[in-house]
């Protein structure tokens, strides 16, 4: 029996994947051609245009990698990370984690300013930090997706030395917060296709400044990641000369061109305006309910609410009852919350009152 | 305007990607669900059930990479090199070139056996040289998109040692010629899914020994590649907990799911023989129109005929012609016969006698 006919159209209010529009199904279903087909190329040029405007950028290497989110992550830190570079890690959650692991293997001479899980990190602190700390790389996540806090990379912005690498992590930021790549002196800065987007995993952002392309090009020693190595890439993406790296993954680069597409259709702050509202509703709702919020008000995510699982309810039990019943998907947490929240994503296409409703509904006949 | 609306259906007779069959795109546009969910794991295990049938092998890690072909090409040296590792490269093409180029960033110890572009390996050569040398690790590509040669990993097998990983480049030959993982004591293999498998390109599957899984579990380092770390996708391909590492490309599992159901109701064999037949009547056509393969009958793969290009003709204006004008896909040459050779592939759902009938109609018409 084919196990495809078990899957049911499920309301993705996780944290990540989000729900995929029916535009974007089409798009992805259309016809495969070749990677360096005149038309394909085209296709390319449009969705790095389209990712300027959403990344508010004039960098000219805005490139999608061709993997998921975490393929897009470790791209930025292979091709600037060099061994002993001393890499500064902001961190208060589990993705912080991840890039103190992928730095790790590359040989980094790493610092970490940890805070708590679920609190935003302390930018008073931070300036204090680098007062007296000179780095080569600071990395930062703007929207922890283990525990739904926003940092200001803003703020924090401001203290980053200007021979200084400043990575951020932009996964479940892209579309559903403002991000100012340029006004906020970015130079690496990763995303996926997977959550503000709405489209499936599989294409993932990154863009980077000159800076960053000028760290590229004094590389002493070659990127030690082939897959992901930008310094070849960039001659696939752009030039006239179009030189095959690897192939493409096309159609969900087709998928990724749609979404982009939607989103500068309804306009990309007009889109992360929806995401504060829809955050808003349900902040509401789940107060009339009684649920509390995990992060305080100030430093909410609107696409990702971690919500603390009221006394004597079972996580597991309501998870599966959502997904089973209501066809509705909600995430559980991680690391230290793992069984004391649900992580609820509003983002891209999910991100609509009717989907918070549902699932609103769904708690109150469940809980 | 919608830039996806460009995109003509398109007959991919090149190096692949394929023409991807309804069956597949269907697959390709089921909703997308979480990459935890219960029926989404089951479509997993399903892959990795089928991925054994079509590898010939009772290797329990059998799964597709988050990536395109050079992300399984690449997940297979970084997982298996650890630095000064003596690695030997049987050269005789551009994907052979590719194997030196990603050991080199792992700091291994290499040794090339080159022989000629266009020409097969010759087996008693490797047999004498590895009389007298001892390597950790031997890597040969069975099928040479490069140039469409074969290789004959058969042959070659028996002489590798017992100790050494044996790394075999399958990303056109699986589904396309028969591959024997267990009987050839392949050790670590990768394929793509766009090419034999049919299936657009985004998931790519390998499969290790467990001579394999034990060299991985004896490193000194960790693997320099989180994404690829083998050690840690385990667990979230494997056992009963399974541990979240990165989101996989979901729906890109989907088709992948469809391609491998799609190559298995046809039969494993049945299919290569269907790329032999195709083979053969290309072989015969373009030989009454007076064209020359480059590759020795012997050593011809079915799936990449290297065409020599007739003096005097271009080869960019007969391979745009053919794309515009009859919406056939043929690939150019690479690195020494670029320029030289057309290389068309036989590949998956194109490998149908109407589509080589299509291509031999077009030639006629326009040399």
């Amino acid at each position: 029996m084919n196990k495809l006919s078990n899957i049911k159209n499920t309301l993705l209010l996780g944290p990540g994947p989000s729900t995929v529009s029916p535009n974007v199904y089409n798009a992805l279903s259309t016809n495969t051609i070749g990677h360096l087909d005149p038309r394909f190329i085209d296709i390319m040029d449009e969705i790095k245009k389209m990712l300027k405007v959403v990344f508010k950028t004039e960098n000219d290497f805005c490139v999608p990698v061709s993997g998921t989110g975490s393929a897009a992550m470790e791209s930025c830190f292979v091709n600037m990370i060099e061994p002993n570079d001393r890499v500064l890690i902001i961190q208060n959650g589990y993705f912080g984690l991840r890039m103190e692991n992928m730095s790790q293997r590359l040989g980094a001479d790493i610092s970490l300013l940890k805070f708590d899980w679920g609190e935003p990190v302390d930018v008073d602190e931070v300036e204090e930090h680098l007062k007296d700390n000179v780095y080569d790389i600071i990395a930062i996540v703007h929207a922890e997706t283990s525990t739904g806090v926003q940092n200001s990379v803003q703020q924090i912005s401001r203290f980053i030395p200007d021979n200084t690498i400043f990575i951020v992590d932009a996964v479940t930021s892209l579309g559903t917060i403002d991000i100012q790549v340029d006004n906020w002196n970015i130079d690496a800065i990763y995303s996926c296709s997977q959550k503000g987007l709405s489209c499936p995993p599989g294409a993932s952002p990154i863009s980077f400044s000159e800076k960053a392309l000028n760290k590229m090009k004094q590389r002493q020693k070659m990127v030690p990641n082939w897959y992901l190595d930008m310094t070849e890439i960039i001659k696939y993406w752009d030039g006239s000369q179009r030189v095959y790296h690897h192939t493409a993954p096309i159609n969900m680069m087709y998928a990724l061109y749609q979404s982009l597409y939607d989103v500068l259709e309804e306009g990309i702050d007009n889109v992360i305006q929806r995401h504060y509202n829809s955050h808003l509703l349900l902040e509401n709702g789940l107060s009339e309910l009684g649920l509390e919020l995990l992060v305080k008000k100030d430093a909410r995510l609107p696409s990702l609410n971690a919500v603390k699982i009221p006394e004597g309810l079972n996580d597991l039990d309501v998870r599966n009852k959502l997904l089973n019943e209501y066809h509705i998907e909600i995430g559980g947490g991680l690391g230290p919350f793992a069984g004391k929240v649900w992580r609820i994503g509003l983002m891209g296409h999910s991100a609509r009152d009717e989907n918070i409703n549902k699932l609103l509904d769904a708690f109150r006949a469940s809980l």
